[in-house]
């Protein structure tokens, strides 16, 4: 009996069977064209010379003379560790706050680029012998830890910057991933820096140079801003994200006009208008990190963005009351975002199949020396 | 047969033997002595009150409306912790960068003070909750780490001086026992600073407050600091101390004026006529956390001193070579001065035969709301 198509090719099958066979199908069309495109991704590298230099611009003449280079804060250096073959392929450089936050935040770019970890191994805080961040590597994002303020990501940023360097890598994009005091947002809302201000709202970082103030523009990357606000889906998200000013302070309590710190010399009333006249002024939130990443990413060439939680709306009050389950549950917030924007990158390199060469997450990591295959 | 001096008492008595006698006898007074003296404490106590009010001045007003205080960045606040009953004892806060160093610390000072942890238990990072510093209670000695750079350790220092306000703490000083770079000084020189200067070496503090730059002045406690000098051995010690000014930068690598950075838009010439200069001025270290801490305990009245141990002779280079396994036994430097420092304050209070109230390190750290006994 010919079937419901009129034809005798699937008499006699349901459409049960059918759509099994339809997906059967489709996994080894897809399998077949990940083996297709590994082998003519071979054959193209088989004509290519790796890349002699790193994308990055701007740094100092005298890396050349660095033998070895000692990361100190990170612990490595460029003697007993071959950075072209343990970084060379990290194109996302993912930071936060603290250790815990960032290995959390490991494991969920692991499970969205659907990368697996050797059932033998787990993933290491390649950073600890030097005592001061955590650092995590996933395939191509690495995920660190910057401690609080300006100084604190500024050692990273000199130390990251100049690892990358040496391991000769393409175009990696940096992307903070904070919690931040919000100026008339709600808690829980997701905040995308348009630009980072010093507490005179000025678009620099400074820095005193041999006795000398010097001034690095912080602004920000402005596509990379609105690409990753494009990624929210407000009628899907359970959360609001929104895009505005950052002022970046370099003091949690005075600096961001707290009347809860140790010290306050100054009243409930000029507090409400000083929050109230930086609101007009298009600012939505503070931070402590914001210039000095955005001016040591803008000097190296580096795309880079800031993604923050509000933990606080700071028009309402300074104390965090939040409870630590709640403001656990919204630091996933922004990484869901940032975990959209990687995950897109990294399937259009999976659209010319060469997600075979991340089918285990950067075995680098666990076994000395080895290459992330 | 009468003994050597003639009389009859000693006949027949070895020098050994009255050797150990009047050591037997020493220890027994000693023991009866502390009895006396802890009896006389208790009945004085009868009549005495605890103490209403800490000695810190200068507090924000605001302090008294905050039903509960959260400290936040602590992961501590006054609605789940009793302050007086757990903190009320603490006398030193000792301070450095790295949460390993501090723990190391914190045992180093419980060995030095003679406290004992019940065998039962293990000091416990009671910061943990806040994720981002690690805090040690030792008897009446808090070991916290700082983090790197200003901003890092003024959130620290509101919060411990709010905390130590709400346990109405009497007399406590701040020590903080970190690393820097020296200027024309050995590696593993300890370094007491005379003063804390900002990059344009001036004794300042500065603070962005409601978009106005605000001075506080970071002079350090002359007194204390020369006490502290007084403690080093030079005869004994396997090290040299040094006092000296310290400038505090918010920049390691361009701050500092090094060439290793990722960045560097100066020359190996003016880095060296800077440091010449800086070092004619009385300079003889680099740190990143000084104008910071002077300022804050300087404001609330407390006395405090930073004790660093220099890892790297600027002069001679700028990056850190000298071996994990030698930094790591400099560490131990300041460690010693500093806990010489403790342990004379902490046997005056024994002179008064007060130790007896510290024979167990705290349990306050390991059972929760457990007085110090």
């Amino acid at each position: 009996m010919p079937g419901n198509c009129g034809c005798n090719t699937c008499a006699g099958a349901s459409p049960c069977e059918l759509n099994r066979d339809v997906c059967q199908l489709k996994e080894l069309v897809r399998s077949q064209g990940k083996q297709l495109g590994q082998l003519v991704r071979h054959m193209k590298m088989g004509c290519k010379k790796p890349p002699k230099e790193s994308t990055i611009k701007g740094l100092s003449p005298c890396l050349k003379c660095l033998q070895p280079d000692v990361l100190y804060h990170l612990g490595m250096d460029t003697a007993t560790m071959d950075f072209p073959k343990v970084f060379g392929d990290v194109r996302f450089v993912c930071m936060g706050g603290t250790a815990e936050r960032m290995e959390r935040f490991a494991y969920k770019i692991m499970k969205e680029l659907s990368l697996k970890l050797n059932p033998a191994t787990t993933l290491r805080n390649m950073a600890e012998p030097g005592h001061r961040y955590a650092l995590y590597k996933v395939g191509p994002v690495l995920c660190v830890s910057h401690g609080m303020g300006c100084p604190s990501i500024s050692i990273l940023l000199h130390e990251l910057i100049k690892m990358l360097h040496h391991a000769k890598c393409q175009d990696p994009v940096f992307i903070r991933i904070g919690t931040c005091g919000g100026i008339g947002i709600e808690p829980g809302t997701v905040v995308i820096s348009s630009e980072a201000l010093d507490g005179m709202l000025n678009p620099y970082y400074e820095l005193i140079v041999q006795g000398k103030v010097v001034l690095y523009s912080s602004k920000l990357d402005q596509c990379l801003a609105n690409e990753l606000l494009s990624l929210a889906i407000p009628c899907e998200d359970e959360f609001c994200t929104i895009i505005g000013k950052t002022i970046c302070t370099n003091d949690f309590y005075e600096g961001q006009t707290r009347l809860d710190g140790a010290f306050c010399d100054y009243t409930n009333q000029s507090k409400t208008a000083y929050l109230q006249s930086v609101q007009c002024q298009g600012v939505v939130n503070f931070d402590m990190e914001s210039t000095a990443f955005a001016a040591l990413t803008n000097r190296a060439n580096i795309r880079s963005a800031v993604v923050s939680m509000c933990i606080v709306n700071r028009m309402e009050g300074d104390q965090i009351l939040s409870p630590p389950e709640c403001l656990s549950e919204w630091e996933k917030r922004p990484q869901v975002l940032v975990a959209r924007y990687i995950r897109k990158e990294f399937l259009k390199r999976d659209d010319d199949s060469d997600t075979e060469a991340y089918e285990e997450v950067c075995p680098s990591a666990c076994l000395e020396g080895d290459k992330a295959i």
